[in-house]
């Protein structure tokens, strides 16, 4: 179990913000683990279309046997799209959010970004901060306990 | 220009939590402004399903002359909703959510939490943590620089 606050997420932000490639210009959160750091790194990066999709994967801590991803956001104005989320565990959502997105929009450039990437993972984000085998609490859970 | 802090956020997080109604099943969080609020809303409520709205309504702190709202979320499992901003400046933008998720979605019900809300504001927020008239700095955004 390790803690992870908001000051190493501001650093973490800092960090990918510098990797990111410059002509992205729509951010999708997978929700609701994605959801602060898409909306920081939009700031960051000043980028306005910040769209969401739902998933769900797990139950309860417990793994379901497979992600359901829906509210597929409309990306007919973008070009270059990075898909957010706080972590890469198994890799499930990733690759199942890509998919959906992929089919749909098979002429869009699609980039992954998370702040957290397990070594296990099927498929690892094109930019992340750090890389773990340990189980994280996010401020955006822990903080307000 | 007021600095609102990640401290003082959390507390408003815990009071606007306090005052939510329990029968909310569903966050609709519009985009960017409400993005981190929502998340933290949701894990302080174990509240799974946020989605997202898209709005348009200032341009370089221009006012537009009207609010665009779009990438509307399926409503279809949600029964009692709760769209969060981070500030009702003028109202415009709360107003043509709810104007477009009501005529969709007639026989849900619909509230609205907001951090800050402007007295001089066309509509009020169900819950909001602070009244202002001043121009926030949120730190979201200001933490980042």
């Amino acid at each position: 179990m390790r803690y992870y606050s908001y000051d190493e997420f501001l650093e973490d932000v800092r960090l990918i913000d510098k990797l990111l490639y410059p002509d992205i210009d729509t951010i999708v959160a997978v929700a609701r683990g994605g959801l602060t750091f898409a909306h920081f790194l939009a700031e960051r990066k000043g980028i306005r279309e910040v769209l969401c999709i739902n998933s769900i994967g797990y139950d309860n801590d417990r793994k379901l046997e497979c992600v359901n991803v829906y509210n597929l956001p409309n990306l007919d104005c973008a070009q270059s799209v990075l898909i957010v989320d706080d972590i890469v565990d198994s890799g499930d959502t990733l690759l199942e959010v890509l998919k959906k997105l992929k089919s749909l929009y098979p002429d869009k450039k699609f980039y992954t970004a998370a702040l957290f990437y397990k070594r296990s993972a099927k498929i690892a984000p094109n930019f992340y901060a750090k890389k773990t085998d340990e189980w994280i609490e996010f401020f955006w859970s822990k903080d307000l306990a």
